[in-house]
């Protein structure tokens, strides 16, 4: 695959890595009394690659020829591993469709362009022959913001941005680097970092998604409270569109009218294909430190991030787990439940926050993390203490939090491990202001849980709140059902659309930070209103009049 | 003008309000010194406005009889005074037609909404009939964003916001109001402040500016180093599009494609009639101060201001003067030049400066802000310290920041008043990365130099770094010229063009926050590559194919 590495076809990451229960002793009894799943069984062995009906691409052979004469013969590729590995993103519905053939349509080749000259004869050809492209940068995208349209008659390209994959330049003076749009997450903060620097974006994606993918989805990172969102961080601009390349150059702040930047940030390849970004970056900081702390109820956790937000404080991670995805939590732990502290602190804890008339089963776990220099770490520890006592809550120290913090891009495997084992699980997540965050928690908890009885299923809904704002925060759900009774793809549709729709009736977005792609595209008016879609689609039509740019996403036209 | 206040038809402020000469005893000499103007004789009297030729309203009685139906008669206005007021904008260009009576089209009827259904009403009758509306705030835009275009042949008609003047309400728990567009700056802190809230956006239009004019032309206010752009101020929106309403509820942040809400942030009219936004507002903090601090040169104040953006600090404001401009600003000290502190304490600090070896002819004056509480000053105010004593830098006070903090919205009034003593002044403004600041400074202030050559006038640009972000800061160039012996248009045409270029020529901007309008759109291909251009234009026509939505703005199409 021209030397890019892709992640396994059937799940996610890559081969030989996997979530693992066997050190977590807590884990199956959890999920037993839960959901009522067993996993001690033996998992469903992967589907067979070559048990997939795969067509023949839907290529001519000159025009086969024509791209082969422009990338290299070694640049076209047309195997099934390859198509198949370009068609669908790694949502539950994805892997479901893999592991069952449903594959209505998929690539006809997959391309490798190395430099933003053949990206613009790719995209000149594609119009010139009336063709599909569709960018590709990690496939780690969950809204369904890749795929192919079932019913495309044209050719369909995928065009992996994969050799584009080095870090340009670095402005050392404007903590500006210039960076290829195929670079994955760890190659780019290597390339960073071996010249004492950071971007500070770190989605849960990050091991296998791309700097062009984040920005074409409107991705966020986990220490967003400091380091912004992607479209904070994203200055500069280079994008091929039709017959020419869109410059945006590396700017702090502009007035020229409404922001072309803003316009290609969350795209999804509709408005060409992202070859470049200029994007902040910042020195390696003296200290880094995430804490773990303990709050007595959700509500009281929520109110802390709210204050800390409106406080003088500017941590560079607040996150708030509710009382399941706590509990969910210390069952992860390895070789015995709990804090991840050792045996003697954890029973003495435990033994504190019983006599402080704790309700154990209604413990909130949270995570703040804290950047910058020893002294100002400390200062702003010690702010953050204050408010957290004052909403009842306790630090537990640095353990927990380093935990967390290896951990972080794990959680993804655990998607293929419960369907391995005959359960259903995905995540939706949301941004709404401070005052609503608990209407839209307490109504999406009751939306899932009428889904579940719908389809008749033991269902599990569990939330954090992360990435807060001045005026709200992100509140990010992470649901599973088992799939005895009902078939995967009706149970995630049921409940997948019950917790969308609860979103956008409470004041919620459809998606802070996983984009529209075709998963959420029926709500969009529900979201921005009809006027904000026309607007979206215009844009796209002028662009893009003959539809080849990734067609059907965002806006489902 | 139904009960709505407006600025001078002639120039700035209000009635009565000036710049004074008088009390500053060190401006006279010092104008006369640096381009050769007396400004102790007598200045030019204001124009009468029955001097102007302005035609009769082009509405037949019908369309006239529309209106009135509409929105009552006493908000339907076609008197001289109304229509001048609303022509053009405050910059040198519009104050001299104005004042030559240079007025090749003028709006044909004024028109006062009472609310968003009125200003339904008036767009939907603007496209039946194929007339041109021009959204107007409070005129303080100096980018020409305003004026009909002087070729229009249809009606063209003027929809002031100004009744739509109320702080709908507060959302406390998210600090964010909901405020309609047409409130003046001081209208809506007042109403802020009653309860306890500043939005903290304070641009130098403040006093006569409108929150719908901030966000139609991405204002930025003198604390955005704190409080952010109006960009990012703004959550939510309510536009009057043709047939609709779009809606952009408020939220934090979102990922839901191109973002429509940073469509309208800059869009000058041309999507719409912005009737309501919410905006996030912050509690007026415990304590507020702006220090004064010198630097021994503009070089040394620049890496100050750029090390503190990338330091664990946080002020509000971040302003470094050029010499020159520290220079004109101690000339215009009360009843003494310098640095308005005491005589005694200011000869003390001069001695120490030069026995330091300071060049006082160098000296740059520098204001930098705190916000919050008074322990997170203390601690904020100790890093900046340590970092402007880096440069060798020293702190003067809270003298100069209360003076400047009183002052800071009186700069435009200085305008008219060269204008009445024979001389031109305007602003110019862009943003560039740090790493090219030096580069723009340095060009522009030679293309403005080498413009006064080719005039044949000697003229004066100063200058200052402001709002500054991670990766670049604002610089702000005052020039002004005696109009002895130049055409005021044509000098204005000849050194605002050297400047832009200069801009756009060194990587900066062509505006960072007075927007396009038509004084700065033909420079668009080169700041946002005609891609961009393009994108914008096909929004536009997306929304207003028949082009009666403020035609000519921005793109200049």
């Amino acid at each position: 695959m021209s030397g890019v590495k892709h992640m396994k076809w059937w799940g996610w990451g890559v081969e030989g890595v996997g979530f693992h229960h066997e050190d977590k002793p807590a884990f199956g009894p959890f999920v037993a009394e839960k959901v009522g799943l067993d996993i001690t069984g033996d998992p469903v062995v992967p589907p067979e690659l070559e048990s997939l009906p795969v067509p023949v691409p839907k290529l001519t052979d000159a025009f086969l020829g024509q791209l082969t004469e422009l990338l290299g013969e070694e640049h076209v590729h047309t195997e099934t591993l390859d198509r198949i590995v370009h068609t669908y993103g790694k949502s539950l519905r994805d892997l479901v469709r893999l592991r069952r053939a449903i594959i209505p349509r998929i690539p006809d080749a997959v391309l490798y362009p190395a430099d933003e000259d053949q990206v613009r004869a790719i995209v000149d050809l594609a119009v010139a022959e009336d063709v599909v492209i569709i960018p590709f940068g990690g496939g780690t995208n969950i809204s369904g913001s890749l795929e192919p349209p079932p019913d495309e008659a044209r050719p369909v390209l995928s065009v992996d941005l994969g050799r584009l994959n080095k870090v340009l330049d670095i402005d050392a003076e404007s903590g500006l680097a210039r960076i290829q749009a195929g670079t994955l997450g760890p190659d780019l903060e290597e390339q960073l970092g071996a010249r004492g620097w950071t971007m500070g974006h770190f989605p849960d994606s990050f091991t296998h998604s791309t700097l062009g993918g984040w920005v074409a989805t409107r991705s966020s990172g986990m220490q967003s409270d400091k380091y912004g969102d992607i479209a904070d961080m994203t200055r500069g601009l280079r994008v091929v569109v039709p017959g020419d390349v869109l410059v945006i150059r590396p700017l702090p702040s502009t007035a020229t009218g409404p922001s072309v930047r803003e316009m290609i940030l969350g795209s999804e390849g509709r408005l060409g294909v992202i070859t470049e970004v200029t994007v902040q970056v910042h020195r390696v900081p003296e200290e880094r430190i995430i804490l773990g702390y303990l709050f007595p109820s959700w509500e009281s956790g929520m109110a802390a991030m709210q204050d800390i937000a409106s406080s003088d404080a500017a941590p560079t991670i607040t996150r708030v787990s509710d009382a399941r995805e706590s509990a969910f939590s210390f069952a992860t732990g390895k070789h015995k439940p709990g804090f991840n502290l050792s045996g003697k602190i954890q029973k003495g804890l435990m033994t504190v926050l019983e006599k402080r008339g704790w309700d154990l089963e209604k413990v909130c776990l949270s995570f703040i993390g804290f950047e910058g220099a020893k002294s100002h770490v400390a200062y702003e520890r010690k702010l953050v203490k204050t408010i957290v006592g004052q909403h009842g809550g306790i630090v537990v120290g640095t353990g927990p939090g380093r935990l967390y913090d290896q951990k972080k891009f794990d959680t993804p495997y655990l998607r293929d491990f419960l369907l391995d084992r005959g359960a259903g699980g995905d995540v939706s997540e949301t941004a709404a202001p401070w005052s609503r965050l608990m209407e839209v928690y307490d109504n999406t908890v009751a939306a899932a849980n009428r889904a579940f009885d719908q389809i008749g299923v033991r269902g599990w809904i569990m939330c954090h709140l992360s990435h807060s704002y001045h005026s709200g925060a992100c509140l990010y759900f992470t649901f599973a059902f088992p799939l005895d009774d009902v078939d995967p793809l009706v149970g995630y549709d049921v409940v997948k659309s019950a917790i969308q729709q609860s979103f956008v009736d409470h004041g919620g977005t459809l998606s802070h930070h996983h984009a529209v792609g075709t998963e959420h595209a029926r709500w969009m008016p529900e979201d921005i209103s009809a006027p904000g879609v026309a607007m979206i689609d215009g844009l796209f039509s002028t662009v893009d009049p003959g539809r080849n740019l990734n067609p059907g996403k965002v806006t489902g036209h």
